[in-house]
């Protein structure tokens, strides 16, 4: 029996101590994390803070680790809810936008905010960061080789290039938005990856 | 006369207190700069690193500028000693990605990484920051725009969108290759500005 009350209200904490971390970090980047305002914005001690992570880097760890949790949920399970091919295709560039503009993280998307950070930082942060980037674009690649099995996209594109350059596109309107307060950025990226996928597609009018 | 050789030498050390600044702040981020482990790096004092800059923000705030005057020289202006239209736009994207794979700053793009670092925090650095951003989206812009009235490119192609669109593919590669070590990035980048440009070219074959 670990599922006992101690246990869960345990885990509840922990939960709210994430939840808290995960939105620090993504406007004021991980390095802003410190257990000291983590503990004064909770009301917490410090000490109990310490008990759940031990040290500043185990926290920074253990919040990319959550939102790669909430990015799941946002992000990739409704694109593979969604039937593979083109539809994922066109339900991952778009999910994705959503997740920014929606601001499931207040600093917009979590992951280019601690990337950009850590990417000149060799390290345990970085090789995390790293593999999350990579595990995305595999999966846009993925779901455009399978829309070009399918017949539903130009056989000749190579999927690396292509899962590229719509993430570039994604990522652009992200940093738009939140630097310039420019949020016609989603519509111009919205138009770039359209126009991309209309001129690739093998039925240009089922590109919606 | 300010021109005295105390002047000459206060500005020298300015500068290789910038230079060094932004090399820090490139990697490390403008909150990873301070004036103590400054004053440590460059074997001055504290006091004197005070006397040039008054605070931590003024420091930043001077690293910007200093940083720009670098993107000035090393991207800015080998484009504009460039034929306007066509072949200036050309030179502006790749003048771009030769300066993030060349590293002028060590990590990678200076305004790439200040741009994601305060995104979320209003203040006079991210106004600067996003200042920068737009003079440096509208040159593209005006580009785009006078290669359109000389008769090289598409006239139905917005500016601004196509503007936004290589500028996500450039810093989509400055970002690939420092976080992922994936130098071919820039290959990717200089690939997909390529196709959109013979794309909309009135004489694709002029575009190298």
């Amino acid at each position: 029996m670990t599922q006992d009350g101690r246990v869960v209200r345990g885990d509840q904490t922990r939960q709210r101590i994430l939840d808290r971390a995960m939105a620090i970090a993504s406007q004021d980047g991980l390095e802003g994390l410190s257990i000291g305002r983590l503990a004064t914005d909770l009301g917490v001690s410090k000490s109990g803070l310490f008990a759940h992570f031990g040290s500043k880097e185990e926290l920074q760890i253990a919040v990319i680790r959550a939102a790669e949790e909430v990015f799941t949920r946002e992000v990739v399970k409704p694109a593979l809810r969604t039937a593979p091919g083109l539809p994922r295709l066109v339900e991952l560039c778009g999910g994705w936008l959503d997740y920014s503009e929606r601001r499931v993280f207040p600093g917009g998307c979590f992951f280019y905010a601690a990337g950009a950070e850590f990417d000149s930082r060799p390290g345990r942060i970085r090789d995390l960061l790293a593999q999350a980037r990579r595990d995305w674009l595999r999966l846009y690649e993925q779901t455009i080789r399978d829309a070009q099995q399918l017949g539903q996209l130009d056989a000749d594109v190579e999927p690396a290039q292509l899962a590229f350059e719509f993430d570039a596109l994604a990522t652009a309107a992200n940093s738009a938005a939140l630097l310039l307060d420019d949020t016609s950025a989603y519509q111009r990226s919205r138009a770039g990856i359209r126009t991309r996928l209309r001129a690739l597609a093998t039925r240009p009018e089922e590109v919606p």
